[in-house]
């Protein structure tokens, strides 16, 4: 569903080199370290710190994202930010990205325009530059390749594999919203599938339809981390549901850990939807998707400068890996947590 | 049409971290600036050199490519190369690549095993590391995007906007031989789907059809340059055509140019096919896309240096932009040279 269709212009009418120029023409250099941006075979970027981070991921129509709820200045900006939430996840600072789409003839230049002001809108926020991209045609559908490019000295880098018996697990945020808004969107499009007329009521939700349609990198605790001179022992973001990640990490880093269900931050709209839908509300913080929040661990040593970090909540410790991955609920018992993760190729396809 | 179909492993099977991890799994780490590869949030790259180059293309079943008639060790190899011919465009040496996939389920883990054993070969031909990349589902065929970065000194970039009046136009090796390898396997195509009895013979095409199905980079020309000390004023990779390619130059550098038909080399089997086609051979290599040659312009001065390098031809030189960009015809009429390139947008699709 394309919307504000009061122009169309076929994308022939450009062509490709046109489209690109068109769509990029408003496309300024923010970095000092952007040598080049678009317009050459490669953008040239100069290095300024001692590494560079490269993270690249691919969304695909009617598998990440549905276009009958998603307006496409959302997609832009989601599309930039769930990269940027990977530099951000290695404590790095992105710089620049690149951006490759491919489209079906069925959008308009119109369409492309309003997609491209969410990406730009992202840059913007997140101080980075969009360097180079490429536009080509699909026969159905569109698919968005984002690569992010970030900066960071090679001591503050922080891998999945650091974390140590004793340390502390962290998560920025509230778990869960983003995947409760996901619900929400498609009971509102099966109701406007079966009444047109009805219009959607998300007024009380706002929180977490937000969260689904419009998600931001936390390098808010990046910098703040940088600031206060905490370096986490290990990190990731929180992509596919934090247990998921947290099976990342312990893996990587060879250890086992335990999570108290009580320390897990749930926004009330969350829990209120949860239970209307018929869900334990932790499993959709342990399991629901989507949230990019950082999920990262950090030596005893420097509880006091994470303690007051905003918006972080200490959820548990790391233990040694025969101790496995277990959570405590409020109920005082003990499970063994299961990573069930999204998993694109298992899922039921959107429909369209 | 997938080959070699004896064992069909469903991706399901694998789930999408299990499929990422087995067809990386022969992934070594070549570069010494790769400090971290694949399995984190990003990889991590040790700037060595002053700058940083980066290049993103995205191949799309039915539109790039028709895999009736390309192996999928060959598209994959093809996926790197065209990238590392962007980052060979700038002067600069590639470094890295991630790779993006999108695939229908009708891909068997064999069948993108095969394509990985190209991405693999390509890497391993080239010095280049595979750091990162994406691998998710999309509803019917297939997309790869790869993002390729590169390394130089900052002095020894070449844009393409630095060509100047006077400078010698050169080319690398010879045009028009991978449009025609295309002909070629569209009409073994067709006659397939007419008579599938027949075999294809393709005895005496071995160099058009391979400049089509295998192209490479030419950082030979790339590394020649620097042991000679010759640095082009512009420089572009063939994709889209000499005539296309030459119009861009010529825009960014605000010049003209003439171009000798008679310097443009051909290899006699393209112009044989071409003739047999019934197509002007200089047409093909005016127009026809994908040799991935360079095209680049040097300074009088550098004449003899240029002049002995292998496989480069001197097809011209450029003028101020009032003059044009003309062609001067073996039989010593001169045209306005017209840029066709390739446009995908416009092209018919290719029918699977």
């Amino acid at each position: 569903m394309e919307r504000h269709e009061i122009k169309r212009t076929d994308v022939n009418e450009l062509g490709e080199f046109g489209l690109i120029d068109h769509l990029t023409v408003d496309t300024d250099v923010k970095r000092s370290s952007t040598l080049k941006s678009i317009g050459d075979d490669a953008a040239v970027l100069k290095n300024q710190n001692e590494v560079t981070v490269v993270s690249t991921d691919m969304l695909v129509e009617g598998i990440h994202f549905d276009l009958m709820y998603t307006p496409l200045k959302h997609l832009g900006y989601k599309a930039i930010v769930v990269n940027l939430s990977d530099i951000c996840a290695m404590n790095a600072i992105p710089s620049q990205v690149t951006v490759s789409l491919a489209i079906s003839n069925r959008y308009s230049v119109e369409a492309l325009e309003e997609l491209y002001e969410g990406i730009n809108l992202a840059c913007k926020m997140y101080n980075v530059d969009l360097v180079g991209g490429d536009t080509t045609s699909v026969n159905k559908g569109m698919v968005i390749s984002v690569t992010a490019i970030g900066q960071a000295k090679a001591d503050d880098i922080v891998y999945r594999s650091g974390a140590r018996v004793g340390d502390i697990i962290c998560v920025t945020g509230d778990l869960g919203s983003a995947y409760l808004g996901l619900q929400i969107l498609e009971r509102e499009k099966q109701i406007y599938k079966e009444s047109p007329e009805i219009q959607p009521d998300l007024g009380e939700l706002d929180h977490i339809v937000g969260r689904q349609l419009k998600p931001e990198a936390r390098m808010d605790s990046v910098t703040h981390m940088a600031k206060v001179g905490l370096k986490p022992t290990s990190m990731i973001d929180i992509s596919d549901g934090l247990a998921s990640e947290l099976f990342h990490i312990c893996k990587q880093s060879n250890v086992g850990a335990y999570v108290e269900e009580a320390k897990i931050s749930i926004h009330p709209q969350a829990e209120e939807q949860a239970i209307a839908f018929g869900i334990n509300p932790i499993t959709c913080a342990l399991n629901g998707g989507e949230d990019y929040e950082l999920l990262f661990t950090v030596s005893p040593d420097d509880l006091e400068k994470v303690k007051y970090m905003p918006d972080v909540f200490l959820i548990g410790e790391i233990v040694p890996s025969g101790d496995g991955i277990t959570l405590h609920t409020t109920s005082g018992n003990v499970h063994p947590l299961k990573s069930q993760g999204w998993n694109h190729f298992d899922e039921d396809e959107l429909d369209d």
